[in-house]
């Protein structure tokens, strides 16, 4: 059984390492060896761990080469990954990626080419690191329905938020902090805008729900405007700050949106610190399915890929039809963002003078918003000027937004501070 | 392919139902019917949703019947369940059972007789309910080496300790709630004792360590002595108490044990509530990984069930040979208890008096054990007596288990408290 690997960074060496050291407990597993054959790299004379006559900068020689039947691909990006996936699909060849764009962006192209071969493709490794996600919802809840997510798939906005929060720091100073210590990357903006949590929301909720869901068709929201003052609100009140990925299918919609989220401490997710990723599943039969974990890290990566190259290889040598794929089969209806429905909590910076409070009150309730709760503080930092927090019980986003933009016009607020969705 | 059911109870109903509701979904994954043939009952004219036809009270009806070549075994309790199941086996057909107790104590013969007759036995459904925990460790963890399990998996004993921390009441009057509300048994020795536990534990170490672990082998303390105070002193502290399965494998040798546990609010099982299930595994490569959900409940388990039934019956119509079960391979080497290295808290009264602390201070001194923090207040709930708590750094137990014996001969000891042994 011999296959080739797409990239021979990081996550490429560590699953060459872990396929040599397991080299046993893999023969056990197929009954047969697994070789890897050829590794494509950029630069050949680079110094790895990988003998040189294992290297070669032809992805051709990979993709083309008709001993190989299942390729392996850790470039990362979308092209030209994509190509390549395509092109070895075309082959006949079945593909195991760790490419979160490419799944997220090409997914519904590459799986219907993969039918019609014959073959199939495989990335368990996408999202979560070394966190079981796909294979659950994939075999577990094959028989079931999922119904919602509930995810933390980006370590690098997590290590920051559970920083500021246990530290009491700003975001600026953590992330800077973040990307000394390699949790964020020097041009951060994929992580701390949500777009990372996007592609992994799409490529999760297109396999739970049988569809294809487009990152663009995903409200998103990053934690670039999240400050300590929230994260200072939020704990006084018993909930942390999270960036969610959250999706729902009800009643043939779906609900798909990632914002940063207030949500309890008795919430299984609010444990969920550093950089660990945990995604929760409400199934109709399962109820409740929470997955914890390492989500990234050559390692972790590299045994997500190795679970999907052991599945892929036992289905090539047996010729095992396969069923459970059920990705992308049903067209999706998308949930428009302004009707979903969820409690609040704002804050902002008004005059300090008598009826404020009442004003916003009375545009809150015109909007049909009750109230939940109110905190203001005495403060001396800002002159003439009092901090408000107000918590809404659940409404529609279209009256919040309305709201909002009403409140935004009187003439008593001084500074708008922040919305930010609150979740049980 | 047309399979039988052992059981008639609330479970086989949810099987019954599950299989019938998924009919077509189970025929897009199997490429042909699934179809229960007979379903054993002890009451033949009890009312149920089974149609009279499918019913029988003779087991061997189903387990002699040459068409049906898969048996769910839904029963409960270990005889007659372990004869059916090794008979049923011995006629070459496949074994998906929910039985905790026939698997803990006779795992490693059916297994044997499986392998024999070139057949499985599956068992997702007796520990954890719908959560794909044996899967999980089976499949994503093949080629990495669990080396610690860290786990909930009694729902009843987690109810009470949650219901005693959030609304402070007493052991006995929480067990008396939770018996009434169902989620205890009338006799709740096998949970509160912490067997059920120890079951579960001798399943999941025996699965993810290739070996047998024997319920016997198992140290094992309930949450029977568990006081309020306890509790109270745990939340002060920032811990919380749970009914923990452990077990650990170094060095060719593993520990095993069942105890309530103190765990600190950053662990992500001190957040896992009522009656939730979890389970932390630590591995190799992957890291740490946690899988929480509902522990029971007739359909939970029932989904788990027909997992197991879709992977066995891939299994029999494809003739593909099964490489992934590695339980009970290897001889075990279980670690004796009084080397159990770790943290403890003692709490005990003692006569109000100076020089009280010193006498014990040095007891633990003369014992290598040295304490990291200790709680002495004042009170006036017991005239004269004091009441004393103390954590230590890590020790080993047999130097815990002498020192305890020393304080106890102490004329100044009133009243021995408790002991509790805390875990990161």
């Amino acid at each position: 059984m011999k296959i080739g690997i797409l990239g021979g960074g990081q996550v490429g060496q560590a699953l060459w390492d872990t396929i040599h050291m397991e080299k046993e407990n893999i023969l056990n597993i197929l009954g047969e060896p697994l070789e890897i054959k050829k590794v494509l790299v950029r630069d050949l004379s680079k110094k790895r761990d990988i003998p040189k006559d294992f290297l070669t900068n032809n992805p051709d020689e990979i993709i083309y080469d008709k001993e190989i039947s299942l390729i392996v691909e850790v470039m990362g990006g979308e092209e030209p990954a994509h190509t390549y996936i395509k092109r070895a699909l075309e082959e006949k060849k079945f593909v195991v990626t760790a490419n979160k764009e490419v799944i997220a962006l090409h997914g519904d192209e590459l799986h219907k080419i993969a039918r019609k071969k014959g073959v199939d493709i495989a990335f368990e490794a996408s999202v979560g690191g070394g966190i079981p996600l796909i294979k659950t919802i994939k075999e577990a809840m094959a028989v079931d329905k999922v119904k919602e997510i509930w995810a933390i798939v980006n370590g690098t906005t997590n290590y920051i938020l559970t920083k500021m929060e246990e530290e009491l720091r700003d975001f600026e100073e953590v992330l800077r902090e973040a990307q000394k210590l390699g949790y964020a990357e020097p041009d951060p903006s994929k992580d701390i805008l949500g777009l990372d949590t996007k592609f992994k929301l799409a490529i999760l909720s297109s396999f739970a729900y049988h569809t294809t869901i487009k990152p663009e068709e995903i409200y998103t929201e990053g934690i670039e405007k999240i400050s300590l003052r929230d994260i200072q609100y939020a704990k006084e009140l018993g909930y942390k700050i999270k960036l969610l990925a959250i999706s729902k299918f009800y009643n043939g919609e779906i609900e798909v949106r990632v914002h940063p989220t207030m949500i309890p401490l008795s919430s299984p997710l609010s444990s969920v610190n550093g950089v660990y990723n945990a995604i929760l599943l409400r199934a109709e039969k399962r109820g409740d399915v929470l997955l914890y974990g390492e989500g990234a890290g050559p390692y972790p990566t590299a045994m997500a890929l190795l679970s999907d190259i052991l599945e892929a290889t036992h289905t090539i040598l047996y010729s095992v039809p396969r069923y459970y794929s059920f990705a992308y089969l049903y067209p999706s209806k998308i949930k428009p963002s302004d009707e979903i429905y969820t409690r609040y909590y704002i804050r902002l910076w008004v005059k300090d003078q008598p009826g404020v409070l009442a004003q916003i009150a009375k545009i809150l309730g015109e909007n049909h918003i009750s109230i939940s709760s109110v905190i203001q503080k005495e403060t001396s930092e800002k002159e003439g000027k009092a901090e408000l927090v107000i918590l809404t019980h659940k409404t529609y986003e279209k009256s919040m937004s309305k709201a909002i933009e009403e409140i935004k016009l009187l003439p008593i607020l001084e500074e708008w501070g922040s919305l930010i969705r609150i979740e049980v």
